[in-house]
């Protein structure tokens, strides 16, 4: 089969031809329907060689849709011909934060040398894949694999970003999202969809805050200290009872505490190398600053309900697997709009 | 000044003219700008001799808005001018329950003979009422007194049902509203603007099914066992996680019963005589049933947040003080699209 | 092997000589160390023909314990020679329940035949049983089996009832456990180890009483009226925020209810056939009434946890599994203090 | 009366004779029973004349208890002659923090020019005090005012910052509470009472852990990098769900920031100058920081119950109100054991 692997440290991905994977005991064969590419697959190709961890040749693609192909020996529950998302984080399925669906922070992956496709275990962005385990599987019923492939990632991270704060986002608070390109225009979509809170955008990119507005933000503005005036306003003067940080840079990092409420959430969702000074008389009373990594198993369940109910989309540009180094090229150069979905 | 009250045992509330009340210590007045009519004063009322333990002469109205008038010695915080909404449910305000403003649950109300105004204590449907502790007052803003003083009752109620449900109320879920009338049109807005859960509606009367789809139901249907096939389907075979019964006759109860989910709440807002066996054999496992009262002080903020927002509204016939009586015909008679409401 | 079957409507379980199970893939053997018997064994074992569904010859036993003795095709991330408890109510691991570990309420369980084992499937007592995936095992670490084996279900159960209601034990609040045997006594022990509640035991046997003082009830009374006095006394007359009702019959359910608070939990936890009204104007105001099944996967984890602090333990009666059907005979008689355990 | 007040920017307090106070409408006047000396009055007292702003003469006191002594116009609801506890962070009472007994986080107070006693308003070290509302006052019963008193601040501060994290302290997690000292040593009681997660303690001072252990703390360590393991190897590698640090300087804040779990909540709780970088690289996954400031109004009660329920106590040195300098100056040399109270 067709698979884009990462080979050489450094280098471009390529589409090579691999053999078809069978099944082992327990696992599920997808004959894949759509795989997304992510800044985080970018980010680890640009890590050198000493940094590296992936192993090589890696078949990237951690967003996975697919249709069951093949099942492996005792696999129960799962029908060939199912279409299905894939849940990514994998954890070992029997610690304390698995037994929860909180795979994301499996306590023995590392131990057992279990890692998501696409970033350790061969992923999507091939003809076939495999599944380690049916439990990573949730169904699609009719939603279209390639509309909603990416939420599996850029719509489960901040879904599990905002869920957290949700106590919080009450009528008349105001949320703030920076940043409104891949996860942050979904997570525009997401505080609209399960909040009543006052949502307001801000970005560098004039045309972000467009898609901004265009997905549902009330507000808008570009990222400077009027952003902050506007928000104190917006909110009595209280300031931003969440403030959703997609870029994580030390810019967007520092402007997001200068609008930030008492007892507000402060929650890096994008990987940027930014960092903020903590302590008890750093920050507004009782705020916090967290950030979370993916989302639990239910929650992608959630959020492809949330696609279901019309209520959340994605920005998408569709490439065939011939052509996904091109959406990498373009996902570096930045010249994608939303996110790049591979159809093999 | 004039004041709508009710003198008789079984008669009629007149309207007469008092003595305009004057603030003592720690007091306010207000002048009246709006005053909402209720079933549970009719069904006070109705109520026979015996039973009657609000005192006559009874000045009606629990739902009330003003402008602060006068102040009594030692207010402060409060400025005369501003426009308010009453929130009704009085307590001590100073026992467990109260210093979470949950004044609803009061411990020492009745013990210290404390009444909420209307059903008590002099009620807002008057030129001026007296309103006893500052803390009972939040501020209106521009939102308009007439259009929105319902939401006091009307709007709390149901929020205050729903807003318990809210963890189970995610992406994916049915929530079944039962009665579109004063409080259902409401909730079914509550519903809509705080949870992305899939909104049904379930009344006897057609009218009322139209009220419910044009303030955002997504589906509406006739009160029978199709409805519990329909939100069987919806709900892909789980029922709905909540039912908030804003009837509370036993049809209704019987009805919200067969169409629960495991793990869902069945919430008695109206105020009806029904009742539901509960017990380890009777009701989908690790369900619940309860009955809640009015709302805590700070989630009468929320609701005025959702009004401010324009995200929820009050479908509202007005009356002149002196008409105030004829409101609560209609109410008697059931020809009232909404809430009354009294414009002194 | 020997294992002790359920082979006859009506009649009692005989141990018989059957043959050892074989793994399957993704499925795991262990060697049985403990099997603890339960009233609902009693239960099934009563049913008639006609409504008896568990599949005749039946292995009993929900409880289990084992050595993780044979691993079938595919099982990763355990080690054979381990010492694990077993989690009973099995689902079918992947829908949107039991992506948070909350088997006990599977979608589908019943749909794809998955029953727990000793209620459709082969049980713990038996030299050796099969447990269909290894998410079901939780590690014992350094606990003994035999003393911790009832855990499984005789702490998971009372746990779980106790753990939905553990935000409103707050300190100064009483929590009433009714029925202070095998589930009762665990129940007490748990409420003292994970809130400051003051609990309240309530028994009719002057015997069970006196366990509960022993296992840490602050206070122990004869199920009467009296004990109502006492637990409005003991609350300054607010009533039991929590009545944990272990029994279940009638009688337990009215007098929980005339000792509820405002806003109190009345939680059917033992499997009895009494059955409350719940209307509007029938309970306290926002009070609540539910019956869980069982625990989640996570919270058999926390359970052990409270066993390996120290904090929680079994009253139990040993017996050989060639003695199995005699603890049967002693738990129908009622002649057991506590919980009856088989040791292969 | 006899006051301890601060009157000159940088010299010692002074016991002076000043006029008994009379209470305003809706106030109350307390015969004061005792005071309790705090570390933030000292801090308080060692401001720079640019950065003091409480006013000058300063009667000190934000620990204080009474017994009602004379009611205010239009106070209702108090008797002269109950013994209280005075809620110290006072707020406007009617804003939407307010609303929620959130007076600690009040959104006006400011602006209202509103201070808790001894931080702005007179204290409660005299012989009499004016409490603004009988909101503030919370009834103490039989428990003693002096035992007692500190509890107002030392038991309230560390109880509302455990409470944030309490659905983390599950069964087996770890809790570490950096600092042994007034507050410390309060909080590892309260965390024993009202969770069953393993206590830690940390300190630099021998003779503090051995208070540490003697309060209930299951593990007292010294404050360095064996301490890391010790957590480590407590929790079976996890870290600590929750870090309570009592001091804030940088080497707690440090320390604590090295045995914190994923998911971990890092406390500031003491005024301390530390500060920690935190961004998405910096800190375990999902883990949060927050300071925050003193406790709710409802939690005051709680607090007391604990005391009730004579599972929290507090260390404490009496002084009489001649003798109050003194107090401080122990304070100030670090040579008290647990808090200062002064009796009038």
């Amino acid at each position: 089969m067709k698979a884009l692997q990462y080979r050489t440290i450094g280098a471009a991905p390529e589409v090579v031809e691999i053999e078809t994977p069978e099944p082992g005991p327990g696992q599920v064969r997808l004959r894949v329907t759509a795989a997304g590419a992510c800044h985080s697959d970018a980010f680890v190709m640009s890590l050198p060689e000493e940094a590296y961890v992936y192993g090589l040749p890696l078949t990237l693609g951690h967003e996975g849709a697919g249709v069951v192909d093949k099942l492996g020996d005792g696999v129960k529950g799962v029908e060939v011909g199912t279409s299905v998302a894939v849940y990514g984080p994998w954890g070992c399925g029997h610690c304390y934060q698995c037994a929860q669906g909180r795979e994301n922070y499996c306590a023995r992956a590392g131990e057992l040398g279990i890692a998501p496709p696409g970033l350790g275990s061969p992923g999507a962005m091939a003809e076939y894949m495999i599944v380690d385990d049916p439990r990573h599987l949730v169904p699609l019923g009719d939603l279209d694999p390639v509309a909603n492939v990416s939420l599996t990632d850029a719509g489960l991270t901040p879904y599990h970003a905002i869920k957290a704060s949700l106590p919080k986002l009450v009528p008349g608070s105001v949320a703030v999202a920076i940043g409104a390109g891949g996860l942050g225009h979904v997570g525009i979509q997401i505080l609209r969809a399960v909040t009543s809170a006052t949502v307001v955008a801000l970005d560098v990119n004039e045309e972000k805050l467009a898609l901004a507005t265009e997905v549902g933000a009330h507000h808008a503005f570009l990222s400077d200290d009027g952003a902050v005036d506007e928000v104190r306003r917006l909110s009595g003067g209280r300031g931003a009872i969440a403030v959703l940080d997609f870029v994580g840079i030390q810019p967007t990092m520092d402007l997001g505490s200068k609008m930030l409420a008492v007892g507000g959430d402060h929650v890096m969702v994008g990987v940027g190398s930014g960092s903020l000074p903590a302590g008890f008389l750093d920050r507004p009373w009782e705020s916090s600053v967290r950030a979370p990594y993916w989302g639990y198993r239910s929650e992608l369940f959630e959020v492809l309900d949330l696609a279901r109910a019309g209520v959340i989309s994605v920005e998408t540009e569709v490439f065939s697997l011939d052509d996904a180094p091109k959406a990498y090229e373009k996902l570096h150069a930045g010249t994608l709009r939303g996110r790049a979905v591979v159809v093999p």
